[in-house]
């Protein structure tokens, strides 16, 4: 079967053989602790010596979680990856391997699968992630996109929610916001912004294509150098709200310390949003939001060292009360809301 | 947050969090090697001892898998659970854990989504399989219910299609057609068949609730007594070619010996089918197809006598000719097709 496809070929035209004949023949070699890997009932891989599984699941839907006219084929195969290796990351879990599951319109382009497969085999390859398995169906609905991740970490490195302390000071990865102002962009003009606005440019990707802390949460299994970690798949207000709670703890957020984005904070500042509020509760920036007790800060100031240059940024601490107070120039108040996303 | 629902109440009304409380709710207590379970970032596992971990995933969908009218919500969960494990038992592995995925029209009713989770949950708790972690997201399209379930099995024990040799025995658990004509039954009468006839209900049943072959599986697994197994998800006829193309092989299936479900073979007579045709080529029985060596037939035996009652019929070998041949009273002939899903 040749892997050119004459124009308008759709995935309905292959069928379901020739679609993971497609993708199989994408796919690179398999690392030698993958016994069993794409074709056979499942796959079959040794576990990491000395460490636990760690397993994660997400899915992304199409008129939900992306529009096709915003998001590039290319892109929402990095996404549906990105998001997943986020969440090991937030265990501190090494990545080993990923199965796809994908539901396709039949109407879909062969070519366009092609590209979110290819996206997709571009991220797990920067993160040694291998594609063992997965399953293809039909569908007369929209895309669905969706991958189980397995990581691997080490019994006394795992990072759970649940470990923070009082006095346990929150860190987060990188900037805030720049996926909301790029979503937010995209929302109003789906073409995204003007080529030359390299600002927005930088948003709209953040939004796109989320890099996940993958070098980072690995660092952090290995070092036990956190209490507790999250991503902030949903924002910084909804994740620190997760993790308090699943301390029984409350926290103080230091506004001015938060890390927002710059393009972002023009963004807002133009579209009369306030910065602070918009980049707290935007979602989508899959940052790490990550306690750390006051005993472990030079072990954490070696992984910020380590990070290559994404920013690392004291935001605020862990409270015995369990307020969750953002501290602003005007004074204290209730952390925003988060961005609940099931309910429409 | 009550457990009893107020009528008409949706998924959509609920919201993910109340939705993963009400699923957490219903899940039992996790089996100690579950370290970090259902509510974190990922979850976190013990590997079994010295065994290889085994993942497949498999997603239904509606209007392509399943449609409502057919299948209760309670076997939904049963036969995405099922399909899932009997991945796992074709490759001879004992299940463990389950990830889920759902994917939920916001119109869907709250309690239906109970129901789905306790006819998954029901199958799971028969096979001591915990549900671990998952995934839940709105749709504007169809019901889709994807499940990434992992098992266990020692190295030397893995059963992959592409281990068999010329002269393995073909073997087969259960009967065939069933759930063909099952499917066929409620294609005509969604309602299904009036309350007095039994036959008929058994295959509705067999189509609606297949039985996935853990015990033998984990059985194969353990005792080495086979060099290769399929599941026969899509049919026997499908089977048993990619069993025979991932050993380079061909076979010779014995007409007279296929175990036909006996209910089946009235209603495909009565309908006007080639009994014969109809069970090699229908799908969505689940059993397993198993290569066996003329060696390990002593193994084999001791196998059948612990299957619980579960018939395991030899029904021809794998042959150094590619050629698959269906021999029947009036002659050879090559097996008919089997049935691509994907195609529309």
């Amino acid at each position: 079967m040749p892997s050119t496809l004459a124009a308008g070929v759709t995935v309905g035209d292959l069928g379901e053989t020739a679609l993971i004949d497609r993708i199989h023949r994408r796919v690179p070699p398999a690392p030698d602790w993958v016994i069993t890997g794409i074709g056979d009932d499942a796959a079959v891989i040794e576990p990491a010596r000395g460490t636990l599984d760690v397993v994660t699941t997400d899915t992304l839907v199409e008129g939900v979680h992306f529009e096709r006219a915003f998001v590039s084929a290319a892109d929402l195969g990095h996404k549906t990856l990105a998001v997943n290796l986020s969440d090991l990351a937030a265990m501190g879990a090494t990545p080993r391997f990923v199965v796809l599951s994908l539901v396709l319109p039949a109407t879909m382009a062969a070519a366009d699968l092609d590209l979110v497969v290819d996206g997709m085999l571009t991220l797990a390859g920067r993160h040694r992630v291998a594609l063992v398995g997965g399953n293809i169906t039909r569908s007369r609905g929209p895309l669905v996109l969706g991958i189980t991740a397995t990581g691997a970490v080490r019994r006394r490195r795992v990072l759970t929610r649940a470990g923070g302390r009082p006095g346990d000071e929150l860190w987060v990865t990188g900037t805030l916001g720049g996926a909301a102002a790029g979503l937010a962009c995209l929302q109003r003009d789906p073409a995204g912004p003007a080529a030359g606005d390299s600002h927005l440019a930088g948003c709209v990707e953040h939004y796109r294509r989320p890099e996940p802390r993958v070098r980072i949460g690995t660092l952090l299994g290995r070092n036990r150098a956190a209490h507790a970690a999250i991503d902030l798949s949903d924002g910084l207000a909804d994740g620190l709200r997760q993790l308090a709670q699943a301390c029984h703890l409350g926290a103080v957020v230091d506004g001015q310390a938060v890390p927002i984005d710059v393009d972002a904070r023009r963004w807002f500042d133009a579209n009369g949003l306030a910065p602070l509020d918009a980049a707290v509760a935007g979602g989508d920036d899959y940052e790490l939001l990550v306690a750390v007790p006051r005993a472990y800060r030079r072990r954490f100031a070696a992984i910020i060292r380590l990070a290559r240059g994404v920013p690392i940024t004291r935001i605020g601490e862990l409270t015995k009360d369990t307020a969750l107070v953002l501290r602003t120039r005007e004074g204290d108040r209730t952390l925003p809301a988060g961005y609940e996303h099931f309910k429409s």
